[in-house]
């Protein structure tokens, strides 16, 4: 059976290693994040996860319609406000993968 | 709080009443729609349901990123052709309602 | 190809009709059990939307791990005091259907 | 505002790192999963992705009922055999870590 790709859509899965001590400020900012990013057209899923083993990791798992809209959503200021001034606080390590995903 | 809605995306739910003894036919027609709707970069949502308590009601829920990916889908030939084809044959009943999702 | 379904979870449609100038509030108390419905362990997909073409057409799609924890969301006693005080006031018709999803 | 944990669900993300050359083998292996795993009553999400910059980077992103539903799933045939099998073959690195989603 052939594997069939969705051309369109980007999978983002963004890492977050809080610094010692940071992460209850961490899940704050970026939890903050979610109800307006959910109002972004382009914005399929945007889900805020805690490590189970290792608490300090934070993990968005995100799904966006396209590069445009993920760009957009980069862009926001928002956005830039948290990777400016909230990660240089309470991040010690970060991760962002893009994908596509392999359609069932 | 406000309700905040999304603007941009399409929820439309899909309903068909399969005439009496075309309800295995139609769910084979439906079903064979979802991989290459998956593949339309437009398509959030795209999933076959079958009521418990009246089997032969069979209802698509879908998500679609705008109206312009949800008309685009609306004249692929595929879709054109069940709706010329297969949808005659097995459907007695037929109703479709779009809808804006109201945010968490 | 066989179609296979999902045989333990439950998709639920919940459809209300709002009575004339009671939409709003009728958002409202469905709004409103959102964040408390979505800790519930069986809650998969708990989404309101509201119908483009009719207003006053308002619908949770939900998607429930299997009948028992659709059963004890039913019986939680913010859903109880919806449907014995809130949806009185609120809702000129209501529809709940329960389907089986069928696997892509 | 308190952040509120889905204590009953779990977040899986499986990362595969293929062998040189080894990456078709790897999706066409995995991928073969999906249509069992999603049979599974507990499975609520099983998706399958390959980084865009770093093609043998595969990666499931997976939402499981909670914790027995997700060993029960570990100890299907299917994916023991996988592990015993194909990872060897096809898979130099490889991680597995479990998350608790923080709700909107």
């Amino acid at each position: 059976m052939e594997i069939r790709k969705n051309e369109t859509q980007l999978v983002c899965i963004a890492k977050f290693i809080a610094k010692e001590g940071e992460v209850d400020q961490l899940i704050k900012n970026l939890h903050s994040l979610i109800p307006i990013t959910m109002q972004e057209g382009g914005c399929i899923r945007y889900e805020l996860n805690q490590c189970i083993d290792e608490p300090n990791r934070i993990t968005f798992i995100e799904k966006w319609y396209d590069q445009v809209t993920f760009d957009a959503h980069c862009n926001k200021p928002y956005i830039v406000e948290f990777f400016n001034d909230g990660k240089p606080h309470h991040v010690k390590e970060f991760e962002v993968t893009l994908h596509k995903e392999l359609l069932p």
